[in-house]
């Protein structure tokens, strides 16, 4: 029987579906995994998602070496090493360091899917490489896309549109919001920048001054790394 | 300030929306809103959703003259006058009758926007006149979908897109959920039945045996009566 290949288009929509039967994606394409993925393939040892900035200082008490970012409002939290930014987690940065990463959609995301047969993470950057290794997985595939405050945003959705167009011939089961996003892609897929300016999520990014870091993170196949979650640590996924 | 023009792509997301602000549209394409909205078009003096068959058979004790209709997997519930098919709200049908409904995604949609500025029922057959009336209103616009199972669907995010592309020269803030809605609307609108084949619920519709119904509600603008829900009746709006 085909596998499925299916979309939750935000977190407030996973009950839905049993993910014990599924392969996760993690999708948070502004910015949080784009910026995971970089990190990953830059040599990081582990990133590792938290929902709250007071978790992070935990695990600075206890790991004094471990990185901290953490942005609320566009801004590094003060006394933090960094925020959420693509553009910190260079080599330079971030090889052979723990990272610990407060998201906000992102981790409710991972958190969600924790009882999936496997979590890893997808981005424009690592796009191919995300397929590639889906393919050989022959497990129902569930990407679930982190949204905005719960709710449906573009820049996910197309992602995920994305990602069926390169395995939507492995006879795969669609649903409608895997049909939707693909078709989505289909409209978006020559000029994803530019498709991209007319959401709403757009607008506030702008605001923020992160024009670069949303461009960053359409860069397509970048980086060939895929960040695997493990006793809540995402790292290298070696296969 | 712009007005919002906004969908909610399934009923479990409307808790992310204050519905106290909006105007609200319930779309249940296939078949609910269509046959609510034939029905209502044809006299119906009023329709009544509930969300359980024994619910019906409540209002039967109280109001032996009203029409009763409910459907499980597509056979009409024993005892009962009809089922869901927009076929049975003819004017020979219910003209002057009041019709107790069952259905369930539907009914869920009407339920949980109870809280907003007013209810109206959209569905093709009634499209430019919802959309007409809309522009009369002046108010805030939430088109909620009522999906499958909780999940979203193509045919009623289909029609939500139609709804915008009346609307959207009105200088309406559209959310993500509303660009997408109208994207799709924009791939499917030259030949809606023919975009709609490749759903999931279109095969599930097919198995059982209601493919002239499906048409039937893919009619566009065959009928301007707006259901609008009083005291949890819906009747013909009077404007």
């Amino acid at each position: 029987m085909d596998k499925k290949l299916e979309v939750c288009l935000t977190p407030a929509l996973i009950h839905l579906y049993n993910v014990e039967e599924y392969v996760v994606v993690i999708i948070d394409i502004f910015r949080a995994t784009s910026s995971i993925c970089y990190g990953i393939e830059n040599g990081a040892e582990a990133i590792i998602p938290v929902a709250e900035v007071e978790e992070c200082l935990a695990y600075k008490e206890k790991h004094p070496e471990y990185l901290l970012a953490a942005e609320r409002n566009g801004e590094v939290v003060k006394g933090f090493d960094f925020g959420n930014s693509p553009f910190s987690y260079t080599t330079e940065k971030v090889a052979g360091k723990s990272v610990v990463l407060t998201t906000t959609n992102g981790t409710q995301a991972l958190y969600l899917s924790r009882k999936a047969k496997q979590i890893v993470i997808g981005s424009f950057l690592n796009l191919t490489a995300v397929c590639s290794w889906l393919k050989t997985t022959g497990e129902n595939i569930l990407l679930v896309c982190a949204g905005w405050k719960y709710n449906f945003n573009l820049e996910d959705t197309l992602f995920a549109g994305a990602v069926i167009e390169q395995l939507k011939d492995g006879a795969y089961q669609l649903d409608d919001p895997a049909i939707a996003a693909n078709d989505l892609y289909q409209l978006g897929k020559h000029d994803i920048k530019q498709y991209l300016k007319k959401t709403s999520h757009s607008e506030r990014l702008k605001q923020l001054g992160i024009e670069e870091d949303i461009a960053f993170c359409l860069n397509v196949d970048t980086t060939t790394a895929i960040p695997v979650l493990q006793d809540n640590r995402l790292i290298r996924l070696i296969f």
